[in-house]
């Protein structure tokens, strides 16, 4: 498809809703479109980027966890991941919070894509990775405020899982989709 | 997994940081966790769920957009998606922005699951579903503020466009990935 139609919006001003650094920032917009329209009071997220990781261990299983999430408020099942920290790169990230979560480290990484949480608002990008040879090499050390079960799930029951309702949490799902698919290949 | 640590937290009380309705709320919420720790200022965001479809059609291509996204301030390929209206059900808002946005109609829905945006604030549930057999039965009628072009695209195509970075939104993303899951089954 060519695109003489879809192009940026500006930004003509911006004011600042809520400062909740570092978790996030509220800004409401003001915008012009490429039709010439204005629009007024656009709201925008600035969050942390962070890292979700598909670590697969040579017999086939993921390290999955189970935690409450305080997002859609529930227990659910989720994989490793947590906010890049200042300057670091998403692999980097990766790597630091499957190890720290989990106690895995895995050697062979590949990328499944970096997305923005929100369409409209922005709200940080996720870095979404599958992860392959991942094997135990430490106890973990996670330091967060959920408290953790890590397991192992063969990948097919994880799928069964998200099928049946216990995946609650959007990074997770398309994590879990992609690495589906980067698998089949 | 069993999950005698992984429960709830309760929230003790939550302050309205801006009320930006009927697009956002934003909510600081102070929480105790079950090991009786308490957490000040913890953010919340209430925002209208969405509906995201992957409409196929019966020689196997799918339903695709190309527009701008503020989210992620580029132009990239989106799938049919909007918000829920007060009181609308998933499934049938699915189907209402299908038509609006690209005057497609199907028969066949298959619920991907229901997902929250983020893990941490919540902002709305993204509902993902596959429509099969795909139909132009009208014109488009979205009345949105994007720009929009509609096109028809391969599913492995569509596939090979998430891994080569022009799908920049993770509901979208989510969306193919589980899609193409169940297409397997």
């Amino acid at each position: 498809m060519s695109e003489p139609l879809a192009r940026p919006w500006e930004v003509l001003r911006r004011r600042e809703i809520a400062d909740a650094r570092p978790w996030l920032r509220l800004w409401a917009e003001d915008l012009r479109l490429p039709d010439g329209r204005t629009v007024e009071g656009f709201y925008t997220i600035e969050a942390p980027d962070y890292a979700v990781i598909v670590a697969l261990t040579p017999d086939g299983r993921v390290v999955v966890e189970r935690n409450y999430k305080h997002g859609p408020r529930r227990v659910c099942l989720n994989l490793p991941a947590g906010y890049l920290e200042p300057g670091e790169a998403p692999l980097a990230a990766a790597r630091r919070e499957l190890r720290e979560e989990t106690g895995y480290a895995a050697d062979e990484w590949t990328p499944l894509g970096q997305f923005a949480e929100s369409g409209n608002r922005g709200a940080g990008t996720a870095h979404l990775f599958l992860a392959r040879g991942a094997r135990r090499v430490a106890e973990p050390d996670a330091g967060d405020l959920e408290a953790l079960e890590i397991g192992l799930m063969p990948f097919d029951d994880l799928l069964d899982a998200v099928r049946e309702g216990d995946v609650a949490v959007l990074s997770i799902a398309a994590a879990i989709g992609l690495a589906a698919v980067a698998l089949q290949q």
